[in-house]
């Protein structure tokens, strides 16, 4: 059981969010700054690493061994070597009989697609009102801010924790959740992990596997004047898209049998998400490669559903007999986990839930993402109860990303009260 | 009327041939060898103005210059610059009183796709029995060789041409039919024009007209455990892709008012050469690009053409709704140009059809092609009977082109004939 914070104690940490905020927003925009697409954290990781330095923190910086983690099955196939980037990790030396937390976040980001298109340059953190606008400002460098600036609030407050506390900046999380996976490896545990991932400021209960591939099929090219001698590549990986369309409609039917998911329209949710195919307009393309996502529900083995996939493609000239020279090439190219599912009512979520109630007045809503979510690994892989709480945003992964600012100062609080009821506190 | 060849004259002009084919094969390696995609061909150009000036033609070679090209109806949007490469051209100094002839051929070659998948090295002119392989051999390094040799052995047969002779060796014809563009804005002008692209011994008395097209369509991106915020540009790009599906099949329709072309299966012939979408694969694409081309009629007006393809990505909204955010945006980047039509019994036609009957004593057949052909340009924008004919080939533009050797032959025999009896010669 939680143990209650005091009225005083609650208004002196809440107190502290609020005196300490417009530091937050600058934090946030700093790090916002430093753009950090895959493989190129080390900038944004180094100014997080010198902000715990500065808070005390026991800092520890280290690299991805993939050599070592692809034997732990949180590890999900890489596509990019580690050289140049590595996690980051803070430790709070405990007091004396509270239980232990993760404070968790991801710092990498997706690509911006044209940053023309963007009302804002997209690595320029502007600050609008109530928004705060960038890549990353949403998903998720507004979380890894709440939880540096909870932990903060805490302190300033007069308070020390009694749990051990883990703060940790991870990388690779859009892709792989490597980044996570190298955490567990590196020997992270706790009695419970938080992620402030961008849910509107519900929990998360649930989340989609998801398997993510890269398939590359031939065509037999040739002269447009005899287009019956050749067989377009582009227009086989149509085919075959189409086949991976089915299989969704077929996945999505599954949704009957797992509560939650029925609500959602698309739960398998199949994404291509890039295409690259031909080297000519006048010549029949030889070679078209696609990369996508599909989803699945929690309790389903990721290995089943790579083989349905795999499946399909070896029977694809069942379908149509133009696909037989297709010679499609599968490869693995990220995420490749199972889905979580949380029990309700457990000692971290009504912890949570107590939190929320004080600095939103409102109960906290679960809810279910149809996406990877590093909480997944320790919840399937370590047995710890994950929760994905974090603040309103709009278009991640789009156009104009933001974070709204009022929401995170109340996430902020959130983590705050949630950390200190849960590690416990004493006074300094 | 051609002068006809006495029987004399013929023997020797082919033996000539014969005596000279070892060279010949030699020479095609070494063009061959000599990697000419579009923009990079000033290699082999120069290969081929030193092997011009070692026969003691008049060698002048001459930049593209768009600025000045692009007044003229012979030219199409460029998407290269012309600065590294060049047009050649080769005069023989005239006797009197015989017709003047241009031997053109483009010395351009296409991408060669993986050269993994072929089994020899595309650029290493590997001569197997009776063919020859690499890319360009066929389309149309071989042709380019005929034209020279088919000369030289008129020379060594012991005669000289009465009228002017041209030798083109012409860049970007690929995409753009420019090379040839440029050669007709520097002055060529004959009686007629031979032009020895693979078409396996037979005239091409017409050909498509083609226009080639850029289309760059966006979604809205988003979040995959949203999708129904976001609309994937490569779903819009498949869309359209459908539509340009309808416009083929609406123009194959026409078919049947055009003679010749009413046997093709599919002369608008639709081929989407390229695609390029996305940059992530859990990101729904923002925005996807495809090039391709399709054909018409001679005698339609590119321009109509062209109107009706912008027409048709201006009412997208229309077919389905969700292409009304896909905001297509249209270039033209290569040729844009009507096709031609020869009428059966020309001079220049009964010429080169006396000549063939000579080397293969078989009648000439005449045929369609359905693809851009520079000799449209000489048709449509001279008035110069411009005649397509050259060597048995297989794969042009596809894996394992190559270029068959007895073949070539016969056709050098018959491009010197022609060039004999159409000039007519005289003792030197």
């Amino acid at each position: 059981m939680s143990e209650p914070l005091s009225n005083e104690a609650i208004s002196a940490i809440t107190a502290a969010v609020d005196a300490a905020f417009e530091d937050e927003i600058a934090f946030l925009q700093d790090i916002v700054r430093a753009r950090s697409l895959r493989g190129e954290e080390a900038g944004v990781q180094k100014i997080i690493a010198d902000a715990l330095r500065d808070r005390a923190y026991d800092v520890e910086t280290y690299g991805l061994d993939v050599a070592q983690l692809q034997s732990h099955p949180a590890y999900s196939p890489a596509t990019i070597d580690y050289t140049d980037t590595f996690n980051v990790s803070g430790r709070k030396k405990s007091g004396h009989g509270g239980r232990s937390l993760i404070l968790n976040a991801h710092v990498d980001v997706v690509p911006t697609a044209n940053p023309a298109n963007w009302t804002h340059p997209p690595f320029a953190a502007v600050r609008e009102g109530d928004w705060l606008f960038g890549r990353g400002a949403g998903d998720m460098k507004a979380g890894l801010a709440a939880n540096l600036f909870a932990v903060d609030a805490i302190e300033a407050a007069g308070f020390s924790l009694k749990g051990p506390l883990e703060f940790q900046s991870v990388i690779d999380e859009e892709v792989t959740g490597n980044g996570t996976a190298a955490a567990i490896m590196n020997g992270a545990t706790a009695d419970a992990v938080l992620i402030p991932e961008p849910t509107d400021e519900e929990v998360t209960y649930a989340n989609s596997g998801v398997i993510k591939f890269r398939i590359s099929v031939q065509g037999v090219p040739a002269h447009p004047r005899e287009p019956e001698s050749g067989l377009s590549a582009i227009e086989a990986a149509f085919l075959v898209i189409n086949e991976l369309k089915v299989l969704e409609a077929r996945w999505n039917e599954e949704k009957t049998s797992h509560p939650g998911f029925d609500d959602l329209r698309n739960p398998a949710s199949l994404n291509i998400g890039t295409i690259n195919g031909g080297e000519w307009p006048a010549s029949i393309p030889f070679e078209c490669r696609f990369e996508g996502r599909i989803g699945f529900y929690p309790g389903d083995a990721p290995q089943d559903r790579m083989a349905s996939l795999e499946q399909m493609l070896k029977t694809l000239g069942t379908k149509d007999p133009r696909l037989e020279k297709a010679n499609p090439k599968l490869e693995w190219i990220g995420t490749c986990q199972a889905g979580y599912l949380l029990p309700e009512g457990s000692d971290a979520e009504n912890a949570l839930a107590a939190a929320h109630k004080i600095t939103s007045e409102t109960a906290l809503k679960r809810s279910i993402m149809a996406c990877y979510l590093d909480a997944a690994l320790y919840v399937n892989h370590c047995g710890i109860p994950a929760l994905t709480y974090g603040p309103l945003t709009k278009n991640i992964h789009g156009i104009d990303e933001c974070v709204n600012l009022p929401s995170l100062k109340r996430v902020t609080k959130t983590i705050a009260l949630f950390t200190a009821a849960w590690c416990g506190i004493a006074p300094t």
